[in-house]
């Protein structure tokens, strides 16, 4: 394909970390006309994106921008830089924080490429920024989206969410990442857009492990639809709208995991669910794998909030062994819960009301006879 | 697996159409208990059924329960039912209906297992029962939800919905069509219920044509997230509740449809999406594709009321041969839209606001460069 006329120096940014992901934006950016620098921390990895536009351990076959530069020194790729994007692991950025912190440009932007929450701390990536360096929250914002980094790297048609409290500082960071096959829109609703892209995760890893018992469409789809009622609820306790999750950041990056095979969290729920240990999934995945990093610290902030998650509590319990990857669709929902709950309005498919009924039928789905006379579901 | 007990005989049903969806929801019936009498229109095929318990031309590979009856008499059929589950081609559901008339039970449920609305009226399914039979709305119900055939047949667990404006039909329904792998839901949602069923299959055979030209699971993710909010648009203007759209019967049978090969739609999509022409598509079928035949009606529906559906409107135009299909997913939206109407609320990711920033994106997608300066997409 060619490329969009240059118009001069675009504007110089940076990208913190080149895993697929970090490698992958700092080529929608660089095709997007700005003037990139990735950061590297390994200097030979820096060097063969600097020299041979290649990368070849996370992005293998994709050619990088000629215009794409790389290195390994901190204060070089973040000199002058107005716009930093960050993709490092989810549980080493309030390390990198602190390192990167003395060589930012006074006035940068941060922008958070991550879908995870801090696992000792259990806040989301834009909270962990605000803490860690001396900026305002409306110098910070995120990315989400339906955003297989693979796909992208092949420049295929692609739409994603900025969003920052500051809407002009979601419009700034809009403006300049996108190019021809990659689309941004903007929304200032951050605790939902980045909620959507860690509670996502975990619906993903479920999915892989129905995958991996070997149930079919039919079973994934009442979990994904499941699953957004329970991502809605936990988000909206934590003050997101709950429209941001059927958008893009969250229905649409929800399904786009759950179905690809590229997902490391959809492989490593496939890998529980063909039933493999916890620690042999961790050690046969290359990366880390977001979903099974946040189980814990989402399933606590979900107590601490009062909302019930059955769906994700499974997912914990498949990864203590504790729970049989084949048991999880029949499972999905606790049996103690009271009888006089199951009164059921005309409604059954709606927001709380489907959580009950689900909750219902997918316990039942254990026994093999019928419901009690008089049972609504 | 061992079948649960059988509790004497079970209430007389009869099922009408013995395709692979109609014979596999004899299977669910016979296998909950109830005496199930199905009726075919090729004698053949009754015999078959009858015979060698099985359905080789549309459920190869499957047992039908011993318990199932066949036959090729709609009389026979029809003796003592008290509940009648309809799945026939919905283009010929009127006239199947006119001769059923004579022979049903006074008492008799319907329940259509159908998904289409009538190419001559554009009515749905329960609509042309209403209107051919002398009964009440309140003995008419409908089912749907994530049921792709194939997969039930096997037994894996799946979950549907009964609708009637009844709740007292709905259960009396649910209480029939359920087993251990099966389990229904109620609400009183018929309008919802029947049009997701309805749309979920236009944006199936969207996602088909998106995936015969070559996209990845980030495209096609955006167009279930978008699809979702047509589908809600259009459903909510004749009536539907929200909720019932973002439950199994929409958003839960939208994702299945879309993700399975199994699905005629999606197949007939990608067919037409790797360059075949619908005359061609269309012999290839074995089945109807109740996609292809519901786009007109929908569209006029659509019209009549105001609502905007770029992307049902862009697979009429793909059928017609008028639209590359390889243009679908750019051409998601028409460029006709005002300026004026550009501006964007902070919140772009929900309903309306995501449809105009979606429609906006989608439409830039075409042109190479970048939005002008303070375009806020």
């Amino acid at each position: 394909m060619a490329r969009p006329p240059r118009r001069g120096p675009g504007k110089r940014v940076a990208v913190l970390g080149a895993g697929s992901w970090g490698t992958t934006f700092a080529k929608i950016l660089a095709d997007g006309g700005a003037d990139v620098m990735i950061w590297a921390r390994r200097p030979e990895l820096a060097r063969e994106i600097q020299e041979a536009k290649r990368n070849s351990d996370y992005l293998p076959g994709v050619n990088l921008p000629i215009n794409l530069r790389a290195t390994a020194r901190l204060d070089l790729a973040l000199a002058g830089a107005e716009q930093v994007y960050v993709s490092v692991p989810s549980q080493s950025l309030r390390e990198n924080l602190i390192a990167a912190e003395p060589h930012l440009h006074a006035e940068a932007t941060i922008v958070s490429l991550m879908k995870g929450v801090e696992k000792a701390t259990g806040h989301r990536m834009s909270e962990v920024i605000a803490e860690v360096l001396p900026i305002s929250e409306f110098k910070i914002a995120v990315i989400s989206g339906p955003n297989l980094a693979l796909e992208i790297a092949k420049e295929q048609p692609t739409a994603a969410v900025v969003s920052s409290t500051s809407l002009e500082t979601a419009q700034a960071v809009a403006s300049i990442a996108r190019n021809r096959y990659f689309r941004t829109f903007v929304n200032t609703d951050v605790i939902g857009t980045e909620f959507g892209g860690v509670l996502k995760n975990l619906i993903a890893v479920a999915i892989g492990i129905v995958d991996g018992v070997g149930y079919g469409e039919n079973t994934k789809a009442s979990i994904i639809t499941r699953g957004l009622v329970e991502m809605t609820d936990f988000a909206v306790a934590f003050g997101a709208h709950p429209e941001t999750l059927s958008g893009l950041a969250g229905l649409g990056d929800l399904i786009a995991t759950s179905q690809s095979p590229l997902s490391r969290n959809n492989t490593a729920g496939r890998l529980l669910g063909q039933g493999y240990h916890l620690a042999d999934v961790v050690n046969q995945m290359q990366q880390t794998t977001e979903g099974l990093a946040s189980v814990g610290p989402i399933l606590e902030l979900a107590r601490a909030k009062g909302v019930a998650m059955p769906i994700v509590e499974q997912v914990r319990q498949v990864l203590a062994g504790t729970l049989d990857p084949k048991d999880i669709a029949p499972h999905l929902t606790t049996d103690d819960e009271p009888q006089g709950e199951r009164t059921m309005d005309g409604q059954a498919e709606g927001g709380t009301a489907l959580r009950r009924a689900v909750k219902r039928a997918l316990d039942q789905l254990r026994h093999s006879g019928r419901g009690a006379p008089g049972d609504r579901s």
